[in-house]
């Protein structure tokens, strides 16, 4: 005979502690702009990396490295190398586009007090890691969990996060003497803030509206959708 | 005249919310035997795939789709294409490795009311995305912070979560009928659980024990290791 189950709302959070998920999840923005210069205690930041260290990874591999920077040199270079990328990214638009792109501000890396790359060791754990037989990029996936991991645990201490993409990373592991198989899957601006946007900057800067979230989603194969999902998720994520 | 900056901290969550964000990143579990078979209704899933949809993207792309998948037969399919990738895998095992990995439950594929595949279109908002130029993979980045969204607010609703990896793309790709540019990056299980472990399946199965964090941080450079670091961070994520 078996034990009835228990049902498994059991295991939900109690209330405030899960709207403290949501919150973080929906008020967590890109920050470029609103860095104020306070330093972050060690114990924080520390609670923030453990915090990376805990999400999921394939084969529990534990791929990833955080590099954190302060060093002001180091930084200046890396905003070289962003300043450099940025004209060869504006060169692919065409006017109004162009001129749109580069007024805005998308880098934060020397106003925030402290840098952080997050990066991918692919060798960690040896030639065969569980669960990466068929697809190897599972090891970039985790390290990718682990930033979300990050910039939740950030928002949740009032502190903003800003990923700098606009960046060789040739360039980057060059500046920051990252050996040749590792991989630097995110360069992150990391500060406290003047105050968190209510929406994205791209969103308010009129780059791009967010999508309905009812036209994202399918039912058992790509491109089926029925009455059910649509109803669910109408009004969701943006226009319906 | 500037006005006085408001310290960061005055923008952290309460307590009560911001340890419900710590919980979630802690007690979240990649889940494979511990699926009960009850629905989770519509309303619950809406909102953890709308937390899916506010995770940062590369230009805003929002590059993701969700296909929910409770059809029996596709779930099978799935599942068939998992047990080969099994058997391939075990082969690359010696002995003993090669029982312990094959005594492993790895998927809950069946025993989840629900199954979600995860996708990017890399074509989505067109050739140009802001802040993609340099690194393309940034698409794939940005919809494995949408698996983490989607999966600390499961955690955070009682909810479980499985990220099966054990699947050649191609397989996987022609069950649901993905189109050829977009990459399967997540198949996960999903449904309520009898429990939550308080460890990872494969340390307490002794297959892998969590990295000290201590040896994960470095400062201002690959490598580079200070004092500082080691005292904040000693004893924090395994054995000092």
């Amino acid at each position: 005979m078996n034990a009835v189950p228990k049902t498994g709302e059991a295991h939900a959070l109690p209330t405030e502690e899960r709207r403290g998920v949501y919150r973080a999840i929906h008020e967590r923005r890109d920050v470029r702009s609103q860095f104020l210069p306070d330093q972050i205690p060690d114990q924080i930041l520390a609670r923030l990396l453990d915090a990376a260290h805990h999400a999921p990874s394939v084969g529990f591999m534990q791929p990833w490295n955080f590099i954190v920077i302060r060093d002001r040199g180091v930084r200046g270079a890396v905003r070289d190398a962003f300043l450099q990328e940025r004209v060869r990214a504006a060169a692919l638009y065409d006017e109004p586009r162009r001129s749109q792109f580069l007024a805005l501000k998308l880098e934060g890396i020397l106003d925030a007090p402290l840098n952080l790359c997050v990066a991918c060791d692919p060798t960690r754990d040896g030639p065969h890691v569980l669960g990466r037989s068929a697809v190897p990029e599972t090891d970039v996936y985790s390290t990718c969990c682990a930033v979300q991991n990050f910039w939740l645990a950030a928002r949740a201490e009032g502190i903003g996060v800003g990923w700098v993409s606009i960046l060789q990373s040739v360039e980057l592991k060059r500046i920051l003497e990252i050996p040749a198989p590792v991989i630097a899957v995110a360069y992150l601006c990391v500060g406290y803030v003047s105050d968190f946007s209510d929406t994205p900057d791209l969103e308010r800067a009129g780059w791009r509206t967010r999508v309905s979230l009812a036209d994202l989603v399918f039912e058992d194969r790509w491109g089926r959708q029925e009455a059910r999902v649509r109803t669910a998720f109408a009004g969701m994520g943006g226009a319906p």
